[in-house]
């Protein structure tokens, strides 16, 4: 199939290359020079404008996005609908809120375009391995389109599958992202227990790779971990800082507002503020408080 | 009455001078010199051993332990029973955890020597204010000593009782600190929320002081909170850094023991554990997966 | 003063009787019939339309609006602010969202009309003993209306404020909110610890009373529970089913919003989502698991 | 090699047909007439008692139990070794207690006899797939006994190690075991809030199967998980009722001991006690204190 991929930072020009490798064409977009050039290097047919890319497409057209979550979603199809015409798909492959493409596939019906919302996950790993996609949307279309998630997926026949409604792709993969969450803080909390247990000299890029074979807690995340702590051990030279990228706060949302606890993922994203906090006021004032009641002896600054 | 106290710490001393307000006489030990000396200069009788200031009460002996708790009443047992007789009274009224407690009141049984446990919160207040006491053993030890708790407690009818058997006055003790832990983490919290809204530019000395009175989260630790926060509005000087003392580590293994889950008493303590760390190694973890999964940057140290 | 009360609920009515009491003039209004012939026993003028209401007042009018919060506020607000000219006050007492507040505030001084946000708690017995009012909007107007604030809190000098620009007297009451969370599930946990420590026998009602008097734990909270232990000692009859009222979930929103962790906040709350299931699939889904890896037993249902 | 299999449940059956399908004689022994029973019939020499069984070993002797924790196997012990001699080697295969394993291992050692704490990963799978071990004891030992290892592992080179010293294996299992704990939580609360949101009509043994095929979150779980919902994708005839067996709460008290918070396998345990509770006193008492102060209606039994 002809598809153009509309955004070549990391994920975007990796699923590109696994689509040509397929035997797909794909022409490509970013608005940076830089990417493009990338890109073209990577020999794919790369344009300085979304419309020339577009234009490239034969009908019915097959737009990919691959940019930012949120606003740039939004700025993208702006610029893109103009070009578009009955029958045409456009498959956000992004981490968009879920909502918001419910929302978007909606306003492209009134025009007759299909909006597809896809799921992606298999990080840089994706080009090597295959994406696991999550799709929401027309079922005709994602039929239609099954070549394109075929080559996509790890293998023809999984890894892919349309999973519901509009919104039901990007639903699910906040889902997964959560999940992501509390099995790396689940992960995270056991190796810094063996860590601190210095007398038994454990050797913890030794113990994830026994755990890899055989073990219940065997796993893709493991394996990575495994090859994290056996590069460095002791993870120097890495500050305790980790950021989020807004599907586990989704996740904490959605869970609240379907009123059905979800501790771990909750946990999980709070220890993520928790690591950015430098000084944090709710600890000062607990010190305070023992001072005040107890006379507890304050550590000062 | 007359009653002996053992340890002349900050508690011991203030509930020794509570006591001799009350119109008891107070005969001290402690066995730190400087303990003793502050002590005798607010007029107490006071003994260099333990041994002495026993020898100075009349039979049957009131003894009232107020010493760290752990080995240090074992320790102070050891050398207090050989004194004591048939009929004598111990008091521990610090923090030990209930589970010794009964076992030392078997002990002491055995000779035929009264414990009772006490469980005293006040803190640095007590002296001025009274002290809750909350006590375990012998119904009719307890009320035969009625007029020390009747002076210790914040008013002779109220603020003081027998709880239950031996260990029951520390249970409730260790029941109180976790309470004690989780509102506290509670008000820490929302009072950090406020703090870093800073649009609203809120006064939290002034929050805290309209709290004070009508409302339902009113209460002697955002009393104190207030004060803490008029004083010193931003908290300066103060480190981030949290220590605990037992009881509510003790809290936590209760309630697992108990199959009782306590998420905000057990969030609490946990939070105090994360205030001491400086380098989190689950944190550096986190921030190596996810670079290992989807390239992002890690920040170094 | 003179002044509206929309909204005779059990709130707004009491809120109207202490206003009387404190020697203002109170003119109501609630669309329900039932709410107007209470308030109206009672001796309060009261009119079957806001516009009568309204009409009732002499000019610059002084409108409290005591009605559930969302869009309610906004509908009555509709009807309100056709009726009121250039230099009337509305002030909204309920239990709005703070956004929602900034809105509305910035919505009517495009009328010249000044709307006061006052998060307001107390509860049913703020009739009694006064309600704690923080006031969010122009410093003037509130200044103008202290005779208000003053006979609605405990006493004139104390227990209401202005804290902060529109917005922040609602701000404040959620976070009082979810404090009050946080502080009632670490009551309800430590109770609970003590009823499951059979041996010890102890009268959860009586260890409420020692506590109220002098320990670290002491609050109106405490006194209520008391009160209701020593009631019905065994809770019998209420079922373990928590509801809750939207601002806890707006409190964890807002913290995850600043990147800072509340988790004992955000942990009550989602106990009382908790408390609300019956089936939970998340443990079914456990059980499962379970039984998959390690041929462990499923209890049936 | 020559092993004594001492325990013929579930997992020291499979481990023992493993053994010998590795080409190593096993002898076993258990107490019940039907495991043994049904190990016979498997082909295995089985043994009434544990001295015949043990007799029927060349010297040094390896006798390797699979019994519950706790005390069972101090038990077990007090049996066996009068039947030892120097040289010979114990391997406790269960989820023993680590500090526990430390003892034995000290109080064998005084007879000369090894002891050898072995983790062992795999549940009702292992026999198939291989079990992963983590080992800890004397370095020698373990490297004597490695053919037996390279059996029971997934593969000769994989799957086991010698982690540490006495203790260490069991450590690193209890530690496994949280994180478990943890993962299972994650996946359970993600698949929880996919079920409740109807409209999205998500068939969730698609999306777990989707999901193992290059996301972030495959692992063993996920393909357990996957199995489980489709064949039974509403979980019917599961009692959302989770047990747990120890190592969980172990790993939390080893995480406050070790001042390291771990809240996330912390949370899952709670979440588990918690699945356990059909009457929640505290849910009770947050209903009652809701009522005491807000008038808020109490749901009745």
């Amino acid at each position: 199939m002809d598809i153009a991929m509309i955004g070549l930072g990391r994920m975007g020009a990796n699923m590109a290359q696994r689509l040509q490798r397929g035997g797909h064409r794909v022409v490509g977009h970013d608005p940076m020079e830089a990417a493009r050039a990338r890109a073209a290097e990577s020999g794919m047919e790369v344009f300085a404008t979304l419309a020339e890319a577009v234009a490239a497409l034969p009908v019915p057209r097959v737009v990919w996005l691959m940019v930012p979550a949120g606003d740039t979603v939004d700025q993208t199809l702006a610029q893109l609908v103009p070009h578009l015409a009955e029958g045409d798909v456009v498959i956000d492959g992004g981490n968009s809120n879920y909502q918001d493409s419910i929302r978007r596939a909606r306003s492209l019906a009134d025009d007759d375009i299909f909006y597809l919302d896809c799921g992606t996950s298999g990080g840089v790993w994706g080009l090597q391995e295959g994406y696991s996609l999550m799709i929401g949307g027309d079922a005709a279309t994602v039929e239609q389109l099954a070549p394109v998630f075929q080559v996509l997926a790890p293998a023809a026949d999984r890894g892919w599958a349309r999973v519901g409604p509009s919104g039901a792709g990007h639903y699910t993969k906040m889902i997964h992202n959560g999940i992501e969450y509390g099995m790396m803080q689940a992960y995270a909390e056991g190796f810094a227990l063996m860590e601190r247990k210095e007398e038994m000299e454990l050797d913890l890029g030794q113990v994830a790779e026994v755990w890899r074979h055989g073990s219940v807690v065997r796993s893709w995340l493991l394996d990575l971990s495994a090859q994290a702590l056996q590069r460095n051990p002791a993870l120097d030279g890495i500050a305790p800082y980790v950021e989020d990228s807004g599907e586990g706060r989704w996740t904490v949302a959605e869970a609240i507002a379907l009123d059905v606890p979800a501790p771990v993922i909750t946990l999980a994203l709070l220890e993520r503020l928790r690591s950015r906090q430098s000084n944090s006021f709710s600890d000062r004032l607990l010190a305070a408080m023992r001072n005040e009641f107890g006379g507890h002896a304050i550590k000062k600054t």
